[in-house]
């Protein structure tokens, strides 16, 4: 079974929720719409809603997360689900545990939904190919590879502002190499139409294969912006930076962090975006963080709508089980 | 904005709750009555009431708290409403971010009340100050500055046992210096007419200005204790000393540890008070702390239904918003 | 008031469950027909129940734990009770209050049962000594002394593959010493008629008086399993051994570890149980807790099923009360 096909059903409804890779635009503006009927026209999520009433989610996190298990829990919450949160960084690995036995175990308490943060890529794959059939598994970041929810908020943010796709170029700036959120980011600007998706980072801090992805590289950000209508600007991830790779802060703010001048070389009406948390005066500049066309904070509550979508979609029962109930 | 008028609404609401400082009598006296309705005649919270049924909380800790935390949950889960709990010493700190954007960040999450304590003082009207409108902030402890619900949970108990303000002596005992919760005591004393509040302490653990305050200083403990109807102890906050103002603990108790001995020059029905937890043998005896003077686990009792009474009263919406829902 | 009593109220009914000791053979059937009642054929359990709605239940781990703590939670929120968990580990102690202290001040929140897992031996009996009428407090493990909850899912499961317990010969292999959980399944087992219980251990894994308690020794393992219905392999918690008690994993392995060839000494229908988490390699062969005589997994299924019994029992009001409501 492929990558794509194991988030997919029989009947091509989502039943996992693990990458935007191989996706289809359908599919993706299908999340996006539902994701419109969770949200108030100013951005706020709507109050409680009974479709998971009865499921039980449990969110894993072995990694730590504030905004991201946050606004999970926020949208768990919402759809009426009971929620557990467990943070396995200090419990099962003090016994000793594998991986596959922990998920075992999970899943023998016949949950419902597993929302799953992983240092490790390819964490939350791993786990929907074990799980039992009628448990959906959400990606909530592996390692350097995917973040689907975080690109669909973005996505979420980007047709709010640009009504489509179509015609937009977008340029994703910054640490591309250890970015989970750019990876998915340019695979859904793709699917989802855009024209040109621009990468702009140091040598250093661009991975291979960038162009195979569906990303043209910049190394000057000034050509980089030049005529775009979205900036996305990443955290510069410091802790996974070792040796030659770290730049100091002060020589890459020089190069690569965003000002309001260097922002004049994007469209008049550009928007510039960043999935947080944010290194003030780092990658980006205070007057432009909270400036005019910053809608950083517009993404964070995008988040709770789009979350609501993407697991009330992977829990639609099939109708034959839906009939029976 | 006044510090004051930023806790009061336009229409004269508690739409915050930070301090008790410059609260009027009605305001306080509501609270208690509020929290009588929520409390059954042995001090036990009433079951579930649905008036936050649909709002989310945020218990957003940046200081471990399990007595204040406990207490703030149950109350929130009595009041139906829907509870997320964010520990921030350890996470979101890890990845640099500042208060502000923290903040932000929760904002843009559309939650509806946050309660916070945090180690700086005044972090909760900083919260205040910046929170988007229709967000009420609850103070649970800040700094040395102020613990209001601990307060108005101390008046509470002090009014089921006294049944009125008007003429009562209060001592406040102890770490003075360090303690928000003998701020508020002192400030929701005064407010509620009590008449005289006495604070004991040696000269090292007593902050400047006290009597401006409105509370008369002592340095012995017998008489400060000489004819009151309520003797508030401290606890002796070891960890927030160092150097000379660190007492040993056997000197402090030889000086200022209530023994029954001690509390005889109190009136015959004084009742013994602490906001706990209690360092026993040194600023109490045990024989006083378990004895049939000590109100301690009944201020533990009353904390629900005071906290559900300043939760519910913080969260009334105006006519308007009321008749539109 | 005797150890035994203290679980039975005056109407006989159970109104804590602290240990398998001393409990009636009628009662533990009544446990395991209640968690019938809550499981399907296939293990799962039932969907939410409104058994428990309006209780408030608090768990209380003093000692870290995944698979216990969530399945409690599971079974909690399942019976439509509100859940407050509380880490004490990290919390009240840093303050530096007696564990007494702790308690008196959680039984002043009115809460309505505790759920409680402690390193010292004996703990949840204090609590339940001194716990308000009315309190509910299930032991989730303490120190070395009994889980009982853990030996009543063990006792279901071989129950559903069994039938009954008449004639059954069950062997426990490994650190018998350490182990909470044997010493309650020796008790449920004995209570439930099995014909034999068999302890299989190294001497220095072995507690002294085991005959007493109802188990016979034995050294080798083959021997052991001769001929048994039900194998019960423990954990080796080499966190709790230190100096000459200390085997090597492979010295272990060797004499102890349970692999299909030793196990073929026990009947061709035996099953095979571990309470998890599972040391790969050192007690028990992957082909054997990953084959077809393992219930390991249904182990895990069944706690959520059993703990609901228990506590759902143990919240069952007198007669006079329920017709009160």
């Amino acid at each position: 079974m492929s990558r794509e096909n194991i988030q997919i059903d029989d009947n091509g409804k989502l039943c996992h929720f693990l990458t935007i890779e191989g996706l289809q635009r359908e599919l993706l503006t299908e999340i996006l719409d539902t994701a419109e009927s969770f949200s108030g026209l100013t951005g706020q999520p709507v109050k409680k809603v009974p479709l998971l009433r009865g499921k039980t989610i449990v969110n894993l996190f072995f990694e730590p997360s504030t905004r991201t298990r946050t606004t999970f829990e926020l949208a768990e919450k919402r759809l009426s689900a009971d929620v557990l949160n467990i943070n396995l960084a200090a419990s099962a690995t003090t016994k000793g545990e594998t991986l596959l036995d922990t998920l075992r175990n999970l899943e023998a308490m016949h949950t419902d939904m597993f929302v799953i943060r992983h240092a490790d890529s390819g964490a939350a794959h791993f786990f929907a190919r074990h799980a039992a059939p009628g448990v959906s598994i959400i990606n909530a970041g592996d390692g350097r590879h995917a973040h689907p929810t975080q690109a669909m908020l973005d996505m979420f943010t980007i047709r709010r502002h640009k009504g489509e796709f179509t015609g937009l170029k977008v340029a994703i700036v910054g640490d591309i190499l250890h970015s989970r959120v750019a990876r998915s980011q340019i695979h859904a600007l793709n699917i989802l139409g855009a024209e040109e998706v621009r990468v702009v980072a140091p040598d250093t801090l661009l991975p291979s294969g960038i162009t195979e992805l569906g990303a043209t590289p910049y190394h000057d950000l000034s050509e980089g912006l030049e005529d775009v209508d979205v900036v996305i600007m990443l955290r510069l991830q410091r802790e996974r930076m070792q040796g030659a790779m770290l730049p100091s802060e002060d020589e890459y703010f020089e190069c690569f962090g965003l000002t309001e001048k260097r922002l004049s070389a994007a469209k008049q009406d550009a928007i510039v975006m960043h999935p947080g948390p944010i290194n003030r005066g780092v990658e980006i500049d205070s007057t432009v963080a909270d400036g005019p066309r910053s809608v950083i904070l517009q993404q964070v509550s995008h988040g709770i709508a789009v979350r609501m979508a993407v697991m009330s979609m992977a829990m639609q029962q099939p109708d034959l089980e839906r009939g029976a109930e």
